[in-house]
């Protein structure tokens, strides 16, 4: 079997891989070829992490695999990554283990792909003005991917501690962008893409924030309880998700459903609008949200490109099982 | 991180070390130190393969992990096994993979060993002759376990072609025993102490076959629709179990509750009987059934312990992730 490590990752797969692996396995969704397994997520009970697996099988692209991992909140103390992955690979023919791959960096890339897939499919053609919602690790994956989508002429960034934003204030300067640390109203009033990635518990975008032909694509909001925006905005909003299931019940439509505000029918899988047989944001529509919920073949996706790669260019590290 | 091969298991791991980590486990699960988390368990629709995961963690042992794997029933005409497992430790404090574990003889000593642990806390003491329902690969492993629990003097053995029974005289050779194929009826008659460990949808052991104080450990029955025994049998026998949820739901048991012949308030854990909180066999009790269903706890238990020998010996082989 092949070891591919963190390093051999970051060096393999970039933004545009990430986002062409994730734009095909949620068309392969679409399709029915490619089927995510029941998650698994458990409090541990022991410092104070949460654990689980995300896994699926793609049968067009031969990937069969797992993600396991979790969130580990008091890592950052000891200089390591809270969120820690690891991807196993299967061969679907055999079952054997074909590869272990680091996973790391490989969730934030599909995370950043995820939201840079739907602002390619629903963001509105013109849109200039790129808005983000919090500054942590993830963010920066976010707005680099987001980057490459739409020639925006300037990104606004809002989080609870603004001094934080000086992280994606150098990604925007990467893009030669000027970025700004805006308040919500601004940032929902100016911005026509808004990226939406915290922890929070309780809505930050409120309705009355956001105007005009805007796509927002929500992140952050993976857990029952977390939530990023105003239910008004959802309930207001064209509604596109990874898994509309999962949506529903995790992801930042939770309230909005629970609330009757918006049906599980109603939230359409971003695959259908990557086929075509969905229009997407159509004509005059002006809000569109995106609800990233992440599921376990976006991870195998990006996991089985890292490794092609990695087989390719002799970056595989062969050890006997 | 570090990765342990079956060869490295195989050397490296006996019955008696599995037996000792799974009857550990076993109890930590009565204790509520350890536990399970759900199964996935997925068909494929592809290479008519099963697929999924079994996790959980060992609050005591410090044991997070998760068994990946499946059946592939085309392995064999590849000079494969059918059953194929990998096992992945995670650091409970952090939640980095510290180990892969080649997973199928792992699999195959721990299933040997939880049959093994059922017959030394749950056979009559002066059992003499074991029964053996089956004769595939995983036989011979529940034999050689087996026959270290009780000063048997004899093995009676059936299966559906006795032709394939050579390899368990072989076994009952090693430890210098007399074997004979034997009928069902014979066997159930004779045997003190009986496995069945077959891949049957259909009872075989049937109530009126078995006779006199007598344990049977079923190993076979580990999905909805399969069965080994006779559910009178079944509802005749003090209950004991892994896991009494998993045991109602898909073990030998699930047939017996279905017919309500048996309440899964009334299997016990066997951690219960290794901790001393319930009597087990007790006096006079003719019947005991041990209905194995599988836990992750089990493989994740003895994959730790051969960590633990491949690091001391130096077997284990370390790669960067």
């Amino acid at each position: 079997m092949l070891i591919v490590s963190e390093a051999a990752v970051a060096e393999l797969v970039g933004p545009d891989d990430a986002l062409a692996a994730v734009e095909a396995v949620f068309a392969g969704m679409a399709d029915g070829t490619a089927r995510n397994f029941p998650v698994v997520r458990e409090a541990l009970g022991h410092a104070d992490a949460l654990y689980g697996f995300k896994s699926g099988f793609d049968r067009e692209g031969g990937v069969l695999g797992v993600k396991a991992g979790g969130y580990w909140p008091g890592n950052a103390a000891r200089d390591l990554t809270n969120h820690q992955s690891t991807v196993c690979l299967f061969d679907p023919d055999t079952g054997q283990c074909r590869a272990l791959v680091a996973g790391n960096r490989l969730t934030a890339l599909r995370t950043a792909a995820a939201a840079a897939v739907s602002i390619r499919h629903l963001a509105p053609p013109d849109a200039a003005v790129l808005g983000i919602v919090g500054a942590g690790h993830q963010a920066a994956f976010q707005l680099r991917a987001a980057l490459r989508e739409r020639p925006f002429r300037r990104v606004l960034g809002w989080n609870r501690h603004p001094e934080r934003l000086e992280g994606l204030a150098a990604v925007a300067a990467e893009g030669g962008l000027p970025f700004e640390s805006a308040g919500l109203e601004r940032l929902g009033r100016d911005a026509n893409v808004i990226i939406t990635i915290t922890s929070s518990f309780e809505p930050l975008l409120r309705a009355e924030h956001v105007q005009g032909p805007t796509h927002i694509a929500a992140m952050g909001t993976d857990t029952r309880g977390k939530q990023e925006l105003d239910p008004a905005l959802v309930a207001r909003a064209a509604c596109f998700t990874d898994e509309p299931e999962q949506a529903a019940a995790l992801g930042e439509c939770q309230h909005a459903v629970a609330a009757g505000r918006l049906e599980t029918a109603a939230i359409t899988p971003i695959g259908e609008v990557i086929r075509g047989r969905h229009r997407g944001r159509g004509e005059g529509a002006e809000l569109t949200l995106f609800d990233g919920t992440g599921v376990g073949l976006q991870d195998l996706a990006v996991a089985a490109l890292a490794l092609r790669r990695a087989e390719a260019q002799g970056m595989a590290r062969e050890v006997a099982l």
